[in-house]
């Protein structure tokens, strides 16, 4: 019998993603780590973002889901390095998995710019795993209510940007954006909050600017 | 230190499930798992059958939230008896606190003909507990997309029912309605299908006629 325990497996965690951060640091790839519930719109976000960066960046997607790769197969027209990891019931990532791929299964994603992951459907467990990630991004879907934040806090406290998509479904829903935008910002005053819908295209122009401050910030940083 | 293995704790809640079901098998009380994502609408479809199971039953709610308690005040107007969990992070519910408030906490709730559980808003985790339910019901929103049920297919294929809410927005998403039913009915040929909406009040009449058989089936059920 071999015990492992929780605790241990969690500052293993944290540890791999450390590694993972100190690699993608020296290399001078953003990491993206992108939350939401089921059925928010990861994929279509990705969809829609990876036709626009693709164009300047080189760009890869590690996409999560815990049994099919449907998922990869959407981004395939838009992004040559789309790599699928499958959970097996899992409900979440762990650094683990990334760093396995940057060192052993797919070094190739050292050739990146920019790296983004599509997190397991679920706004609770993703959000206790850090991945390496330089932007947590969690979603707020106009349809799930704008009540979410307060009741699944930790996602939102430690993400750089909320993404509030379908508000092309606003008129169709009780959704109130002051209590969203309110509630975000009590939960974490420093986040960034863009309200969009690919439908209309509303908002996409100000995600990829602020996506791509992003790509260039970590180019040319002069740390390490 | 002690040491717990959860596979040994996966155990102890299926030995739990099982007290739970003998205890409300007695009592002859329906109990209910209402399982869906963040937002897939459970408050909002407790209020409204609570409205009407309520003026010929004893109902009870169990709500689980990870912190707050306001799906509870919610559900207070329509219902005496609503008991708030809070999972404090947690992603799941378990068995062990459905029997504490059963046997200890709550022994008021064994006057009930309906007990329902709300679970905490996730998909993937709630569906590997089982909690003594005798129906399981999922939910599937039209505006999550319907590729749900084969990408999380554990929760859907121990289910009872699917409520497939919120059609009232179907003629502003890409939910392909046909392809859902078939995918349901290879994951579960048993599942039985509401698609319903609470602002037309569309097939809330169905869901409740299948709610009021199971309760008097269990009433009238002459085994133990």
């Amino acid at each position: 019998m071999r015990v492992y325990l929780a605790k241990n497996l969690r500052e293993a965690n944290q540890s791999n993603a450390l590694d993972n951060r100190k690699i993608l640091g020296e290399k001078r790839i953003l990491l993206i780590n992108i939350i939401g519930s089921p059925g928010s719109g990861k994929t279509t976000l990705l969809e829609h973002t990876l036709k626009i960066i693709s164009k300047g960046y080189r760009a890869a997607v590690i996409e999560a889901d815990l049994y099919t790769s449907e998922d990869s197969g959407r981004l395939e027209p838009w992004c040559e390095t789309v790599l699928q990891i499958n959970t097996e019931g899992g409900c979440h990532l762990e650094a683990g998995y990334i760093g396995h791929l940057l060192t052993a299964e797919a070094p190739y994603l050292l050739d990146m710019d920019i790296i983004f992951i599509e997190n397991i459907g679920n706004l609770i467990c993703p959000a206790e795993f850090d991945l390496g990630e330089d932007l947590r991004v969690t979603l707020l879907t106009v349809t799930e209510g704008n009540d979410k934040p307060r009741k699944y806090p930790l996602a939102y406290q430690d993400s750089q940007a909320t993404l509030i998509t379908k508000t092309d479904l606003l008129p169709y829903c009780s959704f109130d954006l002051n209590e969203a935008l309110n509630d975000l910002s009590m939960i974490n005053s420093a986040i960034k909050v863009f309200p969009l819908s690919v439908q209309t295209g509303n908002g996409i122009g100000d995600w990829i600017q602020w996506l791509k401050a992003h790509v260039e910030a970590k180019k040319n940083y002069a740390g390490n």
